[in-house]
């Protein structure tokens, strides 16, 4: 046997462990990561460009540390979009929304306290918990995907976390979380501790209903979480953002690296937001493809979990790693997220969409064969 | 009183502090932040446009979450630089030399580890020790700045720490760690627990001497830190990066944030060491601008640390925010970084350290008279 992991002193709870991450397999279609399909128009692909340049003319600078511009613009398009005036006071930026989950739970969260997520949910959260010494509690969730009020209530009381994740639209199963029941678990967990309460909304730009940011408003241990990376079609810059009391804002620049956000990045965040009604535009395509692959697999039979963001949720499939395997050998790439019975698939072009149909058409014509 | 920090949830140890930060102060010269002076060449600006412009069209798609071209084109600068051959495996990046920092000790420090660093030194080790929950151990250094082996073998041994901390050329102070010391402690750290060793060579590029890369060969507890911030004069790209035994690229990719390193990032560390020639050649010139403030400052009756980096410490005085301010007045900012009696100056352009040397002289004679 080779030098390893395992022969470096490396904390205990990382021994046997592997890298989080989607494999990512060379294959025509590839619906398994819940990127937003659409390149970047052209010509906001040269404004990136123009902005860079700028910004690159000034790169033996250190970035603005606190990211103003980038900010204020943001707050901007949360208030146009949120029904709910906010600025750069309440917003947050760094990269990627997991680093902003870092950042909350370094401050919030952290050796000897505990985070509470409502599994099956992004499994980031309950990562992140481990990489940054924070216990972790699996709260529970519906058969059909739901929390349930009660029941999630009761854990928060038992458990009295310091940290509360509410994934909405929920991923890897795509529901939203209604706002009375968001509300009531923010009450519930104030009650018990108080403790800071994380509204993920990453997909929220896909959802039927509306973002719950004006919630914030007198609730300042209330947490947005967003990102460019789906609606903005930017998974390639990581650009993660959260809404929230001034004073959160305050708080985790207690803990965030010293000039974490590049010059680079700001610039190119900058340069698509300018180009943000264009991007909502497409948008709306990938809804209305969602909607339509809702509406098509539960026309051939399949089960569906209520989708709000850009994917679905599938199922059910006694053998889910065969079903995987089974589209794959067709060409597309779609999840298994390791909830049992279920598959992911993210909405794509219309013709990548049609392509995923007939291979799940065809994998249920075999199986009832 | 408006709601503030202490009014949230934040843990215990934060209560109180502000977050880390050199002042931002509108000056015409700025010589306090070991900025590199010399604005990236235009050819080179205009090639971070054109990758950054290809990268912004596969921007929806998530980036190469293992960075390989990027580490790939680092190990060939680190074996070309450092006498010792490196690959791809050897090799890891990430936001910052703070987030390899961070990466490390969440991989190798954490709750219930600590970390020791030879202080004064570079000042984040402690700081992101604190954000990981790692215990801080403050390791001493004589009164001229050197390590002492034996009170550094000694309080490695008593305290057993998890993770040692050496910065060679170290900051603040300019001085360069002898290889001899730097093995000397190793074996130490190996023989008291056995821990990880980061040697941060930040500024490495800037000294008389040679990278401690060779160094790594058949010891996998052993860590340089680097970053493209000073020579490649790019504190504003954020690209720090680490050389090691590939067991401990593969350790820390289990607590790397996945998909930490946007596209947008990668494409200009690219573009950057493309033009590596010529950046190397603005390091030389800082190089005999540093060599040159030393021997001034020393002419003019100022105490001065050795500097193998692109600053220089430099004292004695009474009064160290009043000399600061003294500076100021006269248009330059420079650094206190809370060592008592000394200031450090970054090198700026000869223009640049003009302004500051006949600032000191002012002042020299100011309290000389």
């Amino acid at each position: 046997m080779s030098f390893g992991i395992d022969d470096l002193p490396v904390r205990d709870e990382l021994r046997g462990k592997s890298p989080y991450g989607a494999p990512q397999l060379d294959v025509p279609v590839r619906l398994n990561t819940n990127e937003n399909p659409y390149p970047l128009p052209e010509p906001l692909v040269e404004r990136i460009a123009e902005r860079v340049r700028d910004a690159a003319r000034d790169l033996n600078r250190y970035p603005d540390r606190d990211a103003v511009e980038l900010r204020t613009k943001l707050a901007e398009y949360l208030t146009r979009t949120g029904r709910h005036e906010v600025g750069l006071e309440n917003v947050w930026a760094a990269n990627g929304s997991n680093e902003v989950i870092q950042q909350l739970l370094q401050t919030f969260g952290g050796p000897g306290r505990t985070a509470i997520g409502f599994e099956p949910s992004y499994s980031m959260h309950a990562l992140i918990a481990r990489g940054t010494g924070t216990g972790w509690i699996s709260g529970p969730r519906d058969e059909d995907f739901t929390i349930d009020l009660a029941a999630a209530a009761k854990a928060i009381a038992e458990n009295r976390p310091d940290v509360v994740f509410i994934t909405t639209p929920n991923n890897p199963t795509g529901n939203a979380v209604p706002a009375e029941t968001v509300l009531a678990l923010y009450e519930a967990a104030q009650a018990a501790k108080p403790s800071v309460v994380v509204v993920d909304e990453a997909y929220i730009e896909f959802s039927h209903g509306n973002s719950l940011l004006p919630l914030i408003e007198g609730r300042p241990n209330l947490v947005l979480s967003r990102t460019m990376s789906k609606a903005f079609g930017a998974a390639g810059l990581r650009l993660g953002y959260l809404a929230a009391h001034p004073a959160v804002v305050d708080a985790v620049q207690l803990v965030r690296l010293p000039y974490h956000l590049s010059a680079i990045t700001q610039a190119t965040a900058l340069a698509a937001l300018e180009h943000t009604d264009t991007l909502l535009k497409y948008v709306e395509q990938l809804k209305s493809e969602r909607d339509r692959l809702v509406a098509e697999l539960r026309a051939v039979g399949y089960d569906v979990t209520d989708s709000d963001a850009n994917f679905v949720q599938f199922g059910r499939f006694a053998d889910t790693h065969e079903a995987w395997r089974g589209i794959l050998d067709r060409g597309v790439l779609v999840r298994d997220n390791g909830v049992p019975g279920w598959l992911r698939v993210s909405a794509g072009t219309p013709q990548e969409n049609d392509a995923f149909l007939d291979a799940v058409r065809e994998l249920k014509k075999e199986h009832s064969a």
